[in-house]
């Protein structure tokens, strides 16, 4: 039945617009009584985003799943991916409701509301991971706005192509340009790998035999 | 009057709660008609935030004055410390408005509508610098989020222990943070100082003539 008004909704939504489109309109079309619509929707608003409160649960219990050693900005860009996928799953519902939002101030604001709170959940959980650090809270919300920010850039784009590409190459990349602005993950030990790239920094004014005994060092060749 | 009507807004606003004071309460109070009472603000929301859309106004004339050659990243900190400074002109006036926000979720969503416009207008100044820059709009968001963020964490403690302290020293450290991360100043050029530090990236693999080589020239020193 929740299924059946999203769909009644909808379809009256992109007939007839959305602010002239009732509840009462929507109920008569589903064949449903109001008190089924108001069961599963707290307003008319809510309809146009049936999905974001089981996928702001999911992204609470991912992130709350861990042992606590994984790293704190790939996990933050993890969890954003979830909200991708919950739009990648059905990219014409989410191209139609984009289009709808972008329409509609009343949800635009809703969108907004719904916005803050997966960053307030991402914000959380770095904060709790970077307690005792200096600047954690900063850090955590300076950092969850960012992911957010890459996240819905990425997302727009792939919306305003109808859907089309690989929505989540698109994001993985906007991820990428966060992770590598924050990212804290350990650089990989010298001795290990033998074919990666080493960086010398040296003074200007060093004399030349200082800076090639470093390279050399840093080489491991004597 | 403009003046005078805030003030009535908010000695009801605290006396009563936001939801149980009228417009026309606040025009009895403040001696004058509904209509100048609107001719000020479209609503009852708008009083509470007198100042935003002047500080808007203000945020997109600095970004515009600049002659194109700022550093971006920092252009776009100093246009955040625009609403810093319209908060710490009145810190009584923001920290009762801060309270009262928290307590109504109305305002909560007033006030995340406005946080979107400046961050809006950081992002659309970043765009057009950013222009004909690979992922320039990805950057331009991303930077535009962590900016806004970075401020509001350093205002939001500012105005928790009751507008003391040092707001703008609170900010400038946030920003830092956010610039540390994204700063794009432009490299010394080598040759004019000569005391800079110079960077070798070299392959693992690479033979050790060649990485010589390539420090000899770019120390300049053949």
């Amino acid at each position: 039945m929740r299924d059946a008004l999203v769909a009644a909704a909808f379809r009256l939504f992109l007939e007839r617009g959305y602010e002239q489109t009732t509840v009462d309109d929507i109920v008569a079309l589903a064949g449903v009584g109001r008190r089924s619509f108001f069961r599963y929707f707290p307003s008319k608003e809510d309809v146009v985003f049936p999905d974001h409160e089981r996928c702001l649960a999911d992204m609470t219990d991912f992130l709350a799943s861990g042992d606590g050693t994984e790293e704190p900005v790939g996990r933050v860009c993890d969890a954003a991916r979830l909200v991708l996928r919950m739009y990648a799953e059905n990219p014409t519902f989410s191209v139609q409701r984009y289009r709808l939002t972008k329409k509609v101030p009343g949800l635009r604001a809703y969108e907004l509301s719904v916005v803050w709170r997966y960053e307030r959940a991402l914000a959380e959980y770095l904060r709790a991971r970077f307690a005792g650090r200096r600047d954690g809270t900063l850090q955590a919300d300076v950092i969850a706005a960012a992911v957010v920010a890459a996240h819905n850039n990425a997302l727009r784009s792939w919306l305003r192509s109808d859907g089309q590409g690989d929505a989540s190459a698109t994001v993985d990349h906007a991820l990428g340009y966060v992770q590598s602005a924050f990212g804290t993950a350990p650089p990989a030990p010298l001795v290990e790998q033998p074919e990666d790239v080493v960086v010398v920094v040296s003074r200007r004014g060093a004399p030349l035999w200082r800076v090639v005994q470093e390279i050399e060092t840093t080489l491991g060749r004597d």
